[in-house]
């Protein structure tokens, strides 16, 4: 069972939904299970009024905050997984169904570290660029692989599977992962060490801003080995320098 | 794992619900799931054009059958579960959690006989008579004791939990890990890096011989990714000697 501190810690981001009916329904169901920090990711104004009138969410809805950079809303969380349908997009991390998914969520939440599930838009779901900064992503399996489910449906589903009594699994490094916004730093210096070794000149197909930032995600790097990475790169960059 | 057989003996009944919208995301969750067998219990005529457009769900609401009577729609039923939020109402069946309930029901699905799950109206939930003809009853645990759900998430998380069993687990990145002898040629250069950056020098601590493998181990590079950093490596070794 999760406590209500690690719920607190538990963050929904919804990046690009547009119709506030589906914030409504995604902000209801958090209300039901007892989850509270919604970030919404928007570059338009909200129609804040519309969703604030969701039954049962109105404490959710008020709370939730707006931001306009994707990389901001998950910047203080350990722990990332967007979700996708796996349709026919060439996905670059792994895929795991949603339990195995929640056990691993659970497991940052119980070390008191706060973790992300991202829903994208309605229509297109989420972007290339938003997946790049996911520690991984899930899908909730479904009869055909592929079909998209409605937003508020999947924000219930899996939030109920977060909540419901389950085996905790996954793998949880003694100090918590390392935050997003610790990795985005580790990512700018390796980018820098890209660039100075030549690398990025001689393979520019490994170099795309967001194939280095998938690169970066995937290794889910706990606090202290992000720092020690981003040391290791900074003495990269140093010697070049010299 | 439900066979497809089994999917079309569990009989979906929307008792009571009136709003089209409602109707068809209860569908287009069945339609998620893998589940064909809707039928709705109404007194009135139903909108049926406008819930016969709900997305991804065409073919379950063709197939849906409307009846007047409650108890003939589920007369053909070995074990009916009401759904209730447990609310003020006295509730003269043993009410039971969702997984306990599910279960069941797939006990009954294993052994060839139809199981209907039951959603009462949006506004006033399952009427008493409608009670009083199920086995059982079933409730969402959620957060606050008696908070109402919305129709279309209770559908798609009652239908969920009778799926998820049988999920299989295990994080494999597509390619599979990498073998560990390309570990520990990613190990070699990235090791021959540090001594040739300097990193060693200033930080003698992180550089033993376990620590440096340690380092690399807890990535879990998958096959590709350890081919990159491997390159990348070599790369920054390449030009230091420029």
């Amino acid at each position: 069972m999760l406590t209500p501190e690690q719920k607190e810690n538990l963050v929904v981001v919804l990046a690009g939904a547009r119709n506030p009916l589906n914030i409504g329904a995604a902000a209801r169901a958090m209300s039901n299970f007892g989850f509270r920090t919604l970030r919404i990711v928007t570059e338009f104004p909200l129609p804040v009024t519309e969703a604030k009138s969701a039954v049962d969410a109105a404490e959710v809805m008020q709370q939730a905050t707006v931001h306009g950079s994707f990389a901001e809303a998950i910047g203080d969380c350990g722990l990332i997984y967007g979700t996708t349908a796996v349709g026919d997009r060439r996905l670059e991390h792994p895929v795991e169904p949603l339990p195995q998914a929640a056990a691993a969520v659970r497991n940052v939440l119980a070390g008191k570290q706060r973790a992300a599930i991202v829903f994208g838009s309605e229509k297109t779901g989420m972007t290339n660029e938003q997946m790049s900064y996911c520690s991984g992503l899930l899908t909730i399996p479904m009869e055909v692989h592929g079909t998209s489910m409605n937003l508020g449906q999947s924000v219930a589903v899996c939030l109920w599977e977060l909540t419901r009594d389950g085996v905790s699994g996954g793998v949880m490094p003694e100090d918590g992962f390392a935050d997003s916004a610790a990795v985005d730093r580790f990512e700018a210096v390796l980018r820098e060490g890209l660039t100075a070794t030549g690398y990025e000149a001689k393979f520019p197909a490994n170099c795309g801003e967001e194939m280095t930032r998938r690169l970066v995600r995937r290794l889910r790097l706990n606090r202290k080995d992000a720092e020690i990475w981003t040391g290791i790169w900074r003495q990269v960059l140093w010697k070049l320098r010299q």
